[in-house]
């Protein structure tokens, strides 16, 4: 038995969605970072299955959206359905189509849980970076460190092989993320208050190939039959479909008490509900029993170099469909911040925003959870109209692109200078919202999302108005001017900036005009910078051929402009007028400090 | 050195775009199938780049759609710029925008054709295919055998491998497809006669990354200067740019003595043609000079066994970027009718429709890149409309979705008994158009073609009309009867055949009411069969919901519907009137013979 010592960058705990994303995100970074997980393999059956649309515009960022896409099922129509009480038979009360396009260019996908590991692990490996699996953190301690000197290792993680000769080895981390799920070793080693709220209330969760007559079987339904219990339905790949059962008197001990018996004993459970249809099945890919239970942790961030993500930071029920996407959201936030300040010398004080941000992401989710789970539970007349109401109320939360943070060192203030009104409908610290526009070189469409790819750059789109209006192009090449000769400014910008360590943002153009109007070359050359060898590049202009992009931020076609900054997550950092590069230069300038 | 001996079913020589499709699509018969090429590796630079829509339709019927359309340049405008006699300087004349969407849902792509291959390859790996490299044919005979017994290995190749010790082996094929290009080895030993034209013009062809302020350099171009000669420029992956130039007097003369000089050469005639624009490059992936010839061999089956596909079989200048496109669609034309015949028991006369469906299509290539090779060397006033009128008038053709094959025992005669109204915008022989359809059973939205994947089976697509009217659902229930009851037509269908050597036909329903009127399991079990273990099969059934499939077919949705019947690769084989089941039992007992 040999042990060794090691240092690196990130040491990320638990290769579930939210680690995969954080190992993911992290090799976009030139930092060292390695993953380890107890269990030998990635999750093979069950566990979640929705894939909102914010996490499938993430997934897109880095790249990796296709397979997800091809394997999971799409846009399935809802269907709600409750006891007549003349007949005892459950009918269908509504059938809602799929609100797909309305609030992203991705709708929801239904797929499990060990496909969307498959696809990280997939990329990972085309990244050169391995899952250390059967390696299990066995002790946690600090070596002193001034805080806010990021470079020192001050994490000391025992690691211990599962298996064979249990080798071991000593990690010492810059940073630590414990991904290690609801049962997290690292929280509990840290001793994390949470808030927790248990209900006696029981579900069973399995996924079959169903075989019935009930005809909605194909599609996500809401079943409840008075006064007995309710179900919830969700169709899945490979001919699987998802049922949550609530489980009640005898049937719950029944189930807890035979677990050998309990798919059985659900499925017979479900039939009984979904009277006059038959249901029974041949084939069960994986089920579960459990309570329903809500925790949150009082700190995502217990220690200065240790943060919590996914399950480890909160849990609760799975009905509405979210555990999986919260979790990838979580690293989402969190990644870059640790990029930025391990290799670009971003102020440490920004990773305060990674609690500040998601922690009241977490409490709304568990205040959904609380409506969704009365709202399936609870005996009342129009029980479908419940659900749709809080679905309704919830639906941008829940698809996560409505999710806003709020102001902080990484997300100015609104409303002041009257700046919120040069693009209505942005929202600073939300998500940018894409629409399409078409390239000024070749006419080719790309939605705007495409360009905002998940590589640690901060988006500055400068929306010039018509350039073929005299003034605008004047305001355009003032703009340039002022950028190109603020040292600061410029040395953000990466081709110019050998000085600074790596890059930090990318300016993208969005005029108004049509495309035929404008020649890229008679622009300012901020907008199509020179390289010796590949000459000029013509991806960062647009024009907004389509009429949506103006019209869909709320900025006017013929007026005079903005300026949007969007972070490496995509969310809506400062607006600004075209004037404004001082508003700019202060934004980054509380970040990254002076220039060195 | 030792030599060995094997027994294969199909043999392909060759793993260009040809013989990898032909790969790829014999990968889904139960047949034995192997794949040698002499060269090490595959393409890695240049050649082929234009991949037009009936091949994108044709990768997604594989599954492979996506790499391509991610790596590759889609979309961009065209423009055609001429010279102005009064300053000298080209001038651009018209731009046009891509017209994606009309023909097909896909547009076309630019890519280099190694990144094809390399996608064809990746895929045949995953079923286990490897392409066996460093191995060339070096003799072919034939042992006698009666030549309708497919049983039997008459094709005797010679085959060395290239290198080291030089192991020969001797492999007995039944078929030996020849797609070892131009130059093909297996037509020179059959002696194939061809037709052949050889232009006294010489083009030279170079991808670089240029360095231009030439405005238009992102889109598809047509320069002609005159008089001093003309270029044709495609934009491409990676910053590159293709150049076709028609090279003429001392600029030939240089460009072909000095082969090292010649891409600078080319380039700086290139320049010179561009006037006032300048031109330059760092970085060139890959050039040529070929001189203008087309060649068209007199039978793409010379022998009984012994297919040629793809440059083997024809030749002609890259102007139209069509040489990739019709060598794929060659070998998607001829494999499945081997997989039927070696796999199925089709009757082997219907491998005599390669040549009478293919060598059409050469021919009409021919005509094409005569005309357009003409419109871009002669010297007249408009020469930029002389080329888009060729465009214009060749459009399908080029974008592959017009071609249409003629009456022979795999495609019906039309206009009999006036079928041809029962879906009037359906054109016998030709591929089946796509359109927008949702899930009966859960609403989801597919493209038609998305369920014609390439797995060998005939699909016959049943439009009923609209089931809410009672005699329409009665028509339909009594096909289904009829379909079942007859022994010939139940067996054909796969899943209720154990005694028929394998699947042969799939059943889909396109309905043209609401999808909410219908409830999928009240139809006939025909188009949603039962599985002890898998349940129903969901996925067979249709509506009209977007309401574009019976008027894009020209199919009246009040009217009394009609059946269509789609070939293994999508062709229209046959239209019937709902009643019609014998001209079905016809069409397929004149391939099948009778039930066995």
């Amino acid at each position: 038995m040999c042990s060794s010592t090691s240092h690196i960058d990130l040491l990320i705990v638990g290769a579930g969605p939210a680690g995969l994303t954080a190992a993911c995100w992290a090799a976009q970074y030139k930092m060292s970072t390695r993953i380890i997980d107890q269990k030998g393999d990635r999750t093979k059956t069950g566990h979640a299955d929705g894939i909102q649309s914010r996490t499938l515009e993430i997934l897109e960022s880095f790249g990796i959206v296709d397979p997800i896409l091809k394997q999971g099922i799409h846009d399935v129509d809802m269907s709600h359905w409750t006891t007549n009480n003349e007949t005892g038979n459950i009918e269908r009360r509504r059938r809602y189509e799929a609100d797909t396009g309305q609030r992203s260019r991705f709708g929801q996908i239904l797929l499990n849980q060990g496909a969307v590991e498959q696809v990280f692990v997939d990329h990972l490996h085309k990244k050169n970076v391995r899952v250390e699996r059967h390696k299990a953190a066995e002790s946690l301690h600090f070596s002193p460190t001034a805080d806010d000197d990021t470079q020192q290792f001050p994490v000391v993680v025992g690691v211990r092989c599962i298996g064979n000769n249990g080798e071991k080895e000593t990690i010492h981390a810059r940073y630590l993320i414990a991904c290690d799920g609801a049962h997290s070793w690292v929280r509990n080693q840290l001793d994390v208050q949470t808030d927790t709220v248990s209900e006696d209330s029981t579900w069973g969760v399995l996924d079959i190939v169903p075989i019935t007559d009930f005809p909605d079987i194909r599609q996500a339904c809401s079943i409840h039959s008075q006064p007995d219990g309710s179900i919830m339905t969700v169709p899945r790949e490979n001919r699987l479909v998802r049922f949550y059962i609530h489980l009640r008197g005898e049937m719950k001990e029944e189930a807890m008490q035979h677990p050998s018996r309990s798919p059985r004993t659900m499925v017979e459970m479900a039939e009984g509900l979904m009277k006059p249809y038959s249901l029974t099945y041949n084939y069960c890919d994986w089920w579960s029993i459990y309570p329903i239970g809500r925790r949150l942790v009082k700190q995502y961030r217990p220690h200065e170099r240790v943060f919590l993500t996914g399950d480890a930071a909160h849990t609760h029920s799975p009905k509405g469909g979210q555990g999986m996407n919260v979790s990838i959201q979580d690293s989402y936030n969190l990644i870059w911040k640790l990029g930025a300040v391990i290799t670009n010398g971003a102020d440490p004080t920004i990773l305060g925003t990674y609690d500040t941000e998601r922690r009241p992401v977490a409490r709304q989710l568990m205040d959904l959870d609380t409506r969704l789970v009365q709202a399936y539970e609870k005996e009342e007349k129009d029980i479908s109209k419940g659900i749709y109401e809080v679905r309704e109320q919830y639906a941008g939360f829940m698809a996560g692109v409505d999710v806003a943070y709020t102001h902080s060192i990484l997300i100015t203030e609104g409303g002041k200078d009257g700046d919120s009104n040069l693009a209505s409908n942005i929202t600073l610290g939300m998500r940018l919202p894409s629409f399409l526009v078409v390239y000024l070189c070749d006419g080719a469409p790309s939605h705007l999302a495409q360009r905002l790819t998940s590589d640690g750059l901060w988006r500055l789109l400068v929306f010039p108005g018509d350039l073929r209006q005299p003034e605008r192009m004047k305001a355009l090449v003032n703009f340039a001017n002022i950028f190109s000769k603020s040292s600061y400014l410029a040395h953000l910008q990466h081709i110019s900036a050998p000085e600074w360590r790596c890059h930090i943002i990318e300016l993208l153009l969005i005029q108004s005009c049509p495309r035929s109007a404008v020649n890229l070359l008679d622009l300012p050359e901020l907008f199509h910078p020179f390289d010796d060898t590949m000459g000029w590049d013509y991806w960062k202009a647009f024009a907004d051929d389509r009429d949506q992009a103006y019209k869909g931020y709320g900025i006017d076609k013929g007026g005079s402009g903005c300026l949007v900054l969007c972070r490496p997550d995509q969310h809506v950092a400062w607006i600004g007028s075209m004037e404004d590069t001082s508003g700019l230069e202060s934004y980054f300038s509380s970040i990254f400090g002076p220039l060195r």
